[in-house]
């Protein structure tokens, strides 16, 4: 029963993706109903497993997907579970609303809902704004909303996505005197150090793939809570950056993109060759201490690898 | 008569400003002199009044908005007061001119002249170039030259316009070894910390005001001396950025965007509802030190605020 | 002997420069040939001639400039030397190919090849991304491959081309702990400590030049490691920025250009008049410990002076 609770959002959330393919074409405007429960648990960090205290949005580092198209109205609901020993919120970069009476926090056991059109397509943070923001952001309070355009001919067609959310992560998630002097331990993908690479981990065992030719598009938020980074794929060359995901922001042929901490951008990728790419923060720092995703192109690729429910490799 | 002698900067940069809706439609070029003073004095850098001992241009944390349109001429004189100690110089990012000569420091009661065209539209930084160029800057000596197209049709009307000057406060301004350590203690807008944000400082007064439906203009100044900001507005969407403020450089519907020291930018808000928004630099070590400005949408809003000479909210 | 061996690589990149005009206007693709000596040895880092035990390209820091036409095809070579006591290898940013073989490291003594067509007009980085890769970057092991495009009108004519490599200089070469703390001495360009700033290091002995009206294209390769930059001449004013390089990433009148670690940038300037401008990164404790290019523009400027090989001035 809990474990259903937590993840509403993510059944939510895979409602309006699922339907997406079929409204495209008309593009009509939907109400879209999301819950996600702010769950403070412990999660693993690393591919060993280890685990530090987290503070989660749906009981995941980072908290689940959010997929509307264009003109939507998101119905939200942020339930502070009982459980937990800290207030909570939410505070969507897709929306624009009263930061002080939408994105306020409540108190273990209470519920906040508030109401936004997605009248802008793109990709864009959410995370808790609760005071001190930059810890409940540290232990993991973040995610991705994903706003398709309604016109669905205004990117080129992706054939895999992903999702790559960077953050930094603090060996004593306690210490907001480390947060605020910026002594991060590690810079990671999506919750986990060196999640995505076997290279330089032999303990892990996920890695984003696709095929040759495809078009590969990643959707990058920067976390932060304080570093900005450099995204590069090493060996290859960004086809097209759309900063904040914005169809209209086209860039072209970049080695590498700056995204400062609470930004996000699209960024597509296209092999002509078989063989690996990895996408690092080119800040050597961030890049070796954990912040690298290796990407296998092959013929091989899983079928079924960034497409629907698996664009955040879990 | 020092209090005027202090303010010419003022008067003149009111004076281009005050001629311009009569010749907007025209554009026709003027020669508009601009005379600053250099001035060391205590001013204050919190809401409580704690000072500092800063080195000013025209007595004031940021100096005073100077604001011509593209094609004038400033005949600009730095005046460095006989009573300072320190050698002090001017350096516009709207002028093209020889650093050598142009930008040469001056001693405490000498005066420096030069001339420049204001070639291109947009919003520039200007600062002490004297050395250590690194402790002028952060004591205080940094302003923003706005050079309005001369084509008025070249921007969306703005409804409201404010003047944004992120830069860090050191604790000991004599401290040099500190800056070129990036020990700073604070990140501040417009000199003050949390000068616009009576949520994280109850004895803040100030803040940005507007009506829900109304563009806002924000010309925003990074003048570190060092750090990079990633400028967002919680609860709200950048509707335009304008890099350097030049036209031609629109970007669309951004969440954030980075702003490098000694870099500046125009970044349009529209909010669609009554309510606030906090303009923050989403790196949160830098916001949560004093880099946060509220601005609050009522169609109460004081309908002088973010008009005219109250672009500088002082 | 070994001086013909260390130079192949920039006679290697000199033929494919000298071909250009002749083949620009029909944009022939060729294939190029490319070999680089990766070679460790003591390099000057300072206008006194003090030295530090680099890891090299080619002998010198940075590396030789590797220039192509848009279409063409690179047959790279690495000669990992017998004499040194590192594996490196080679990791182009304007190749799309394979990071696990492609970019694999060879030890002293051997030899790596591989094949790549250059897709993408712009100006790339080039780096050893030997295990640490941050040491091998801070150690010297950068330069720049130029992509010319091979529509020889997609950018306007440049008068003068210059090559500014940013990167980190660490006091102490051995310590990768350093590197990882970020914990710099210096700031760089072209490998030397005020290179070209007489004003700040009365030793220089260089500096870039150009005539009063001319257009100077200078591409900028920010190495890093770590650090980002906010590229800004000083008294002078952008006339175009392109992202990457790229001919349709064209901003306008910029005063400053954030370009990340790992990233790259091509930066017109044009001065209206006679006298000085100072290329810096104006986030001021890289400027003040070395990141300052002085740029005079006189009538005398020497003609060969930005032209052919003197792009990047040793």
């Amino acid at each position: 029963m809990k474990y259903k609770k937590l993840f509403n959002a993510s059944f939510a959330a895979l409602a309006a993706s699922v339907a997406l393919p079929g409204f495209h074409a008309e593009a009509v405007a939907k109400t879209v109903p999301v819950t996600i429960h702010a769950v403070e648990k412990d999660v693993a960090y690393d591919n060993k497993g280890s685990t530090y205290h987290a503070w989660t949005f749906g009981g995941v580092v980072p908290g689940p997907v959010v997929r509307v198209t264009e003109g939507d109205t998101v119905e939200f609901t942020l339930v502070n579970e009982e459980s937990n020993k800290n207030s909570h919120s939410m505070d969507f970069h897709a929306a624009r609303v009263d930061v002080m009476t939408d994105f306020d926090s409540v108190k273990p056991g209470e519920t906040k809902k508030f109401t936004f059109t997605a009248d802008n397509p793109g990709v864009f943070f959410y995370h808790c704004g609760s005071d001190p923001m930059i810890q409940h952001i540290a232990r993991g309070m973040y995610g991705v909303i994903i706003v398709d355009p309604k016109d669905e001919n205004a990117l080129p067609k992706a054939d895999r996505e992903y999702v790559l959310i960077q953050a930094e992560h603090y060996e004593n998630p306690d210490d907001k005197t480390a947060m605020m002097k910026n002594q991060w331990s590690n810079a990671v993908f999506n919750g986990g150090v060196f999640k995505y690479d076997p290279v330089h981990d032999p303990e892990a065992t996920r890695w984003l793939q696709a095929k040759p030719g495809e078009r590969v598009r990643i959707y990058f938020v920067n976390a932060g809570p304080n570093e900005f980074s450099s995204l590069h794929p090493i060996a290859g060359i960004w086809e097209n950056v759309y900063p904040s995901g914005n169809p209209k922001n086209v860039q072209y042929a970049l080695q590498s993109y700056t995204i400062g901490p609470g930004d996000a951008a699209t960024l597509d990728l296209i092999s002509p060759v078989a063989g690996a790419n990895a996408i690092v923060d080119h800040a050597m720092n961030h890049a070796l201490t954990g912040a690298i995703a290796v990407i296998m192109f092959s013929d091989d690729a899983d079928p079924e690898a960034g497409k629907g429910d698996n664009i955040l490799v879990r």
